[in-house]
């Protein structure tokens, strides 16, 4: 008699239909997460160069360069009505400033899709973080809606580096289909139910990281970022108790990981903008020397208003923002707020 | 008639004597913070031709070798009944390992001191932490103890780079003192109660430091590192309140930020020495290699063996000591880590 299986191969699933928006390096290391689970991986670029590149030369043409993908593995479009028709479920990871113009484009029937944020940023036009605005501008509500966290610099993701993953949502359904679609021998996926929470810090962590870079551009230490980091996460806690109160450890990979990884690694934009504007650079020209976008610089907009209209006391935040937004003198600035630091 | 003084100049504070064991890099850094405040520090090194080399060249011959002293600054003894009989605080700033030859020596009368830890190891000889060591083998209690923690390389205060110190201790005369004697333009000082939580997580951190080198080394990646800290802060607050159970935030900087630091920053030696295990050093030929003690190393076998007698569930420190003590392989080692971690 055959030996009974226990495990089924991963093939024999039924396959799940999922697609990415975006073309950036965290679409495309999200892309590459996917095909290691999936036949085929829907991808809507931003347009035909890129789509043809990819399609011509089996990689990315600006991001990821080195991430190859298989002719047959992957479909790609430059058309989101085509990619949301034709897949359950859909991670969104344009940059947070494009994703409105890609959402007006839907007129596809859409109400039965998962939509994944893995944005990590405010949406410019709604002011507000991309589950609110699925939730008002598209009638998409949280039991069709996750977000992707967690420590995961795209540049590691394309070398197979080791990542860990949480996925946030309501829904344990969803939750067991993300978590097939995205685990890997590279990707380990922690599920969640915080998807505000989630959100919320992988802004933040962004504009904390903006204020590790300018310390360590203005000359602090380790001995300061180590304090300033350790401040940041307190405050973020404060922050996202006002936002949604929840069951929630802060220290957990997708919160205190998330900042770690952001306010310390060297791939991170975030941290590299603060750099500039510590070493003297305007924020303008620290902005233009870059090229690729400072999620946290957008989001210090918005999250420094959100803080003052629910009377939160976030130093940090109101430091940075003062830093980006009013032109206030960096070196001033953080040697008020070393008096504010515990 | 004369304007009203508000703030007397600090000169005119009584002076306290003060005075610092230990000839390594962090004694050396605490004789240049106190020297700041205090009109004489008095030091007390390991041996005749450290006191010399300092008296004619004012600078430690091997240690912080760019930190000059003023020669009426510091008075240098090899004696420690010397330094105890003259100051009222004495801070202990050994290695670990050499603390009881000191101590042992001790014949003058110290009951009525105030000694202070800055040594965040582990004692062999009494196989304990130095606050237990203290009063269990010199009836030096609690009230006449203080412990120094928080994110502070020695290079960075021989740099005057900001950093903040927490000094714990349960009479507020003690920490007021301690708080005019450390406090200058470049150390800020927090005050705490939390003696044992302070000195354990001082001990802890350079263990997961350590394991911070070791994933390093092995080519896991920042994704990973910063998944592996938030593990290790979530750890280190188990360990914590089943060590001594008290209303303490592990975020604050003298837990979280001394563990990034040690965890993140190229001062650190204990990151250094994992760093090699994980390139393929035997521990043996890793430490050997090293001109500076790791105390995570002879911490790690004390702090397993307390884990596994009040029954904590540690996989961090298991896995560590595991490779440092038992002669198993890092690699797999970290691999089966990477399942328990979150």
């Amino acid at each position: 008699m055959a030996k009974k299986k226990t495990n089924e191969p991963k093939t024999l699933k039924p396959e799940i239909a999922v697609g990415v928006l975006g073309s950036g390096s965290f679409a495309t290391a999200i892309v590459k997460m996917l095909v290691e689970n999936s036949k085929t991986v829907h991808w809507c670029v931003r347009n035909e160069f890129v789509k043809g590149a990819i399609e011509l030369r089996h990689h990315n043409p600006t991001y990821l360069t080195s991430v190859s993908f298989a002719p047959k593995s992957i479909k790609v479009t430059t058309d989101i009505n085509e990619l949301v028709s034709q897949c359950e479920i859909i991670v969104l990871a344009t940059p947070s400033i494009y994703l409105s113009d890609q959402m007006e484009k839907m007129t596809c029937e859409y109400r039965d899709k998962i939509f994944v944020s893995a944005i990590k940023g405010i949406v410019p036009k709604a002011n507000d973080v991309v589950a609110h605005y699925l939730r008002d501008n598209f009638e998409i509500g949280f039991r069709n809606q996750a977000v992707i966290a967690g420590p995961c610099h795209a540049e590691e993701v394309a070398m197979e580096r080791l990542s860990y993953l949480t996925i946030a949502t309501v829904e344990d359904e969803v939750s067991e289909k993300l978590c097939q679609l995205f685990s890997s021998s590279f990707i380990k996926v922690e599920p969640s139910k915080d998807i505000l929470g989630n959100e919320y810090s992988a802004i933040l962590k962004n504009i904390y990281a903006i204020g590790a870079g300018i310390a360590g551009g203005l000359g602090y230490g380790d001995n300061f970022t180590a304090v300033f980091v350790s401040n940041a996460i307190r405050e973020m806690e404060i922050f996202l108790e006002a936002i949604y109160e929840a069951p929630r450890d802060v220290n957990e990979s997708a919160y205190l990981g998330d900042l770690l990884v952001t306010a310390y690694s060297l791939f991170s934009r975030n941290r590299n903008l603060g750099n500039l504007i510590g070493k003297g650079y305007t924020v303008k020209s620290a902005i233009q020397s870059m090229n690729m976008i400072a999620e946290g610089y957008y989001a210090a907009d918005s999250i420094y208003r959100t803080s003052k209209e629910k009377g939160m006391k976030t130093p940090i935040i109101d430091t940075i923002y003062g830093i980006l937004y009013e032109e206030k003198n960096a070196e001033k600035q953080f040697k008020k707020l070393t008096a504010k630091l515990t």
